[in-house]
């Protein structure tokens, strides 16, 4: 089968490697991947902020058919439409129950070698081997129609991480918030806070066709100042002290920066970006301001079940954040359109 | 009048100074002191932790009644027992309205000029002039009985930023606990906790008189561990993987360090030790765990009315933290008693 592999930092390639078979664990499951995508994350190495020692596979996105199941799988079959959210987990340990299946006791990640013995496969291909199947995949009632695929793929992460972003911060009813970051995440932490009843929401977006997409979403506001202006801004649209609650969705230092500082005194800063470079808080700040810290790697699995009904109802159409699509086959180019921004999110087909 | 002031590290004198006048303001309040008290953070310049440059008051717990009342006070009125949290605000702005009074836009602390053009007395004094009388200051409904003094004087700090210790780390029914820091606070923080419901309440405590207080006050169980030793004890108690809340009563950077890693993944950290040193927070620490960070200052004005009853009625009992009383010309004593953790916390009688 065909799998996208990382060489180097920009050497993205799209090659034949073993078709996955099930480990004899009886647990997994193969599925043909339907659609698959390129992350933020991905970025990282493409980019060399992160170091590529050896060729590995790319992907942790996809949605597809069941194919195989192993002899134990009890919830999933043959046949179903299934979404994986960008890691394993088995949603039966404490910290799967207690919601937070990202710290999952027997989980994992997508493009290595799995507890079971056998490989779990990178999204971005034709087929991916899954183990514990019955953990990490979510089917869906029956086939769903093809233009409802991009939508559902979202649930594989952005879409269920902007909202992790959204609960982590505590957005409610009535809660005023800004959103730190316009890419795919951000743009979902967007619709996930006009999801929860967020009064007012303000895109930090200085991309004409990013902020067209918030406004979608339900952004209310836009502030393209970045920033102490662009804190000062949202002091300034928020009684002089800020708005409820700050959804960071970019990770760097800056992006933390301006988000701890723009919540009002007792808000909250709800974080999803992957942290690059560490970045650490500062402590005198938050004891002054009573400005709360709360979120990480989003446990979208958690969430799908949640989230799921309103995607195949078309109440949510998070899929907007596709706004080019290629074959698998020009999976660099894919890469190369998001690394110069000149698209948001970038779907694959096999 | 008589007023406590620092000269330098471990120089606390009780001097003469001018008596406390109304500002002219309107707003203001006269104030007998009746008990006043030594909090941990008074012993950061008496250990030079932080610097004295020059003599300045002290205390900024209190108790009294009113003695004389600007023209302009509605709320407060002469011969009120009253409790006075440990800074000064107006409740009407903003952020005193977002429940944060700590941040008060017009508000401040004691022992300094306000902005009305007076001084604001420290608390460990015979009288202190009260700005903004009605915002700071809670008066109980009739005069209490003595035996409920040392009780009440707790509202204006160490019960007040226990409760929001608990609140902050989002303690309920049925929550599981751990308590770093066996000080006045960190007690009282475990009291909170039972009030709020926690099933399992864990106090991080190595002295046989604090862990008897601890008990008494609904502690389920003790860990005299600490740092490495004491993370892996709570987690092996918590299905291996630690407490839901953690309650970081102490303000070190070890301490914080500590409460960090020991919330189990998806946890919270409520933090309210002053932070000494300005510790910083690991955001991939964060990331990985999903454990939350939230708390500072607590903002004590706006809980003294939830928790004024309980203690009137005698359900909360945390002037049990108080094991020695002294009159306020002893209060060198007093700071001395404290810092060599001879007294868990010292009261003062003017």
């Amino acid at each position: 089968m065909l799998a996208t592999l990382i060489h180097a930092p920009g050497d993205i390639r799209v090659e034949e490697v073993p078709d996955p078979v099930l480990s004899g664990s009886g647990w997994d499951a193969v599925v043909r991947v339907v659609a698959a995508c390129v992350c933020g994350s991905d970025l990282w190495p493409y980019r060399g902020v992160t170091p590529t020692t050896k060729p590995h596979r790319m992907g942790h996105e996809f949605v597809g058919v069941v194919e195989e199941v192993g002899g134990s799988v009890a919830r999933i079959k043959v046949g179903d439409f299934v979404i994986a959210p960008f890691y394993r987990c088995d949603m039966t340990c404490v910290n799967c129950r207690n919601g937070v299946s990202t710290s999952c006791l027997h989980g994992g990640w997508w493009g290595e070698h799995a507890q079971d013995g056998g490989f779990a496969d990178g999204g971005q291909g034709t087929r991916v081997r899954v183990p514990d199947a019955d953990g990490t995949l979510v089917a869906t009632p029956e086939p769903p129609a093809p233009e409802l695929v991009p939508h559902l793929l979202t649930l594989a992460d952005v879409m269920g991480t902007g909202h992790h972003a959204a609960v982590s911060a505590g957005v409610g009813a009535g809660s005023t918030v800004a959103v730190v970051g316009d890419g795919a995440v951000g743009l979902c932490a967007v619709l996930a806070a006009r999801r929860l009843g967020a009064s007012r929401i303000v895109a930090m977006s200085r991309h004409a066709s990013r902020q067209e997409v918030a406004r979608e979403f339900g952004a209310t506001e836009v502030v393209p100042e970045r920033g102490d202006e662009g804190i000062a801004r949202l002091k300034e649209m928020f009684d002089g002290v800020g708005p409820d609650r700050v959804l960071e969705c970019v990770g760097t230092k800056e992006s933390m920066d301006q988000a701890l500082r723009s919540a009002r005194p007792g808000g909250q800063v709800g974080f999803v970006g992957v942290p690059n470079g560490g970045p650490e808080l500062p402590i005198p700040v938050m004891f002054g301001t009573n400005v709360g810290v709360r979120g990480g790697v989003a446990p979208v699995r958690n969430y799908i079940e949640e989230l799921l009904p309103e995607v195949l109802d078309g109440r949510l159409r998070p899929g907007r954040v596709f706004d080019l699509e290629l074959p698998l086959a020009d999976a660099a180019e894919a890469y190369a359109a998001m690394d110069e921004r000149r698209a948001i999110k970038v779907l694959l087909r096999p």
